[in-house]
């Protein structure tokens, strides 16, 4: 399936409307529960979604469209939500994701990028030559690992609670197939 | 984590908005594609979800607050939904979904029960003896499979788009841990 930009605009401007009615409220045993050490809650995945939006997707775009492949991107911070969620309730953060995604969605949009956009080339630091629509796609599919990695947190909280249906249920049995 | 029935019942009074704001008139490109042969579609898991409202959790409870153990389940047919989605629309199924959960979440609330009764054994023709918790604390995490399971199957849509991206993307390396 090739790329196109109108599939990834609609998925990303429904990811944080459809987290805030999974997630708000939630009792808390749910969402500030991780899975085991140095592992992520939903709340730090949240976060984590926040400062996507605010440091890697557009500002990204913005590189590629600016500087090609002469300025490779900043690195991207894993764990700046650690210091960024501090002190904040879960339904900040959820507040905070809806308006940064539809404000990057808006500057998207304005951009009005063509096919022959698509197709310009920036540097990752690590991945090397990449395309701005290899850049949007990823945008789009990190929201959907976030989406598998929230689902995963949230089961490994019900492990014992299954009893033996655990073997029935595949989320059970995912380990992650990444770093958070 | 021991099950709180009240966490249970959070989650689950939350699911069917949550996938309809998801969902509900996204491109046929996301919903509609599967992972390859023998595998579903989005469409295909919003089925199985209202098969399991209409003949899993709140009947198999109701046998285990009548039967106890003298009376095994009935299987689960995991392949229902083929005929029963047949000729309607992903927006029905979620209309469907939404519906049968709040009546079964109706009868579940009316049930009243108590601790005693979450001791409750009955009969897995697989599985063998289970209590009425188990079966409960199930249902919400079978929940969390299928958006485990939706998150990995939209995402396989984009695996090319992604380009090099594919290597930082959890998601796109679960291949799933069960039958879907």
């Amino acid at each position: 399936m090739p790329h196109d930009l109108l599939d990834s605009i609609a998925l990303l401007g429904r990811t944080p409307a459809a987290l805030n009615v999974l997630l708000r409220d939630l009792p808390k045993s749910w969402t500030f529960r991780n899975e085991g050490e140095n592992s992520w809650t939903v709340f730090d995945v949240i976060g984590h979604l926040n400062h996507g939006e605010r440091t890697d997707w557009l500002p990204r775009a913005r590189i590629i469209l600016e500087h090609g492949e002469t300025k490779p991107f900043e690195r991207f911070d894993r764990f700046a939500q650690k210091r960024e969620s501090q002190g904040k309730t879960l339904g900040q953060l959820l507040d905070e994701f809806a308006q940064l995604r539809s404000e990057n969605l808006e500057e998207l949009r304005r951009l009005n990028l063509q096919s022959k956009d698509l197709e310009r080339r920036g540097k990752h630091p690590v991945l090397g030559v990449v395309t701005l629509s290899e850049l949007l796609a990823t945008w789009a599919a990190h929201d959907l690992t976030h989406l598998h990695q929230i689902s995963r947190i949230m089961a490994y909280q019900y492990r014992e609670a299954v009893g033996p249906w655990t073997k029935f249920l595949g989320v059970m049995h995912c380990g992650g197939h990444s770093a958070p």
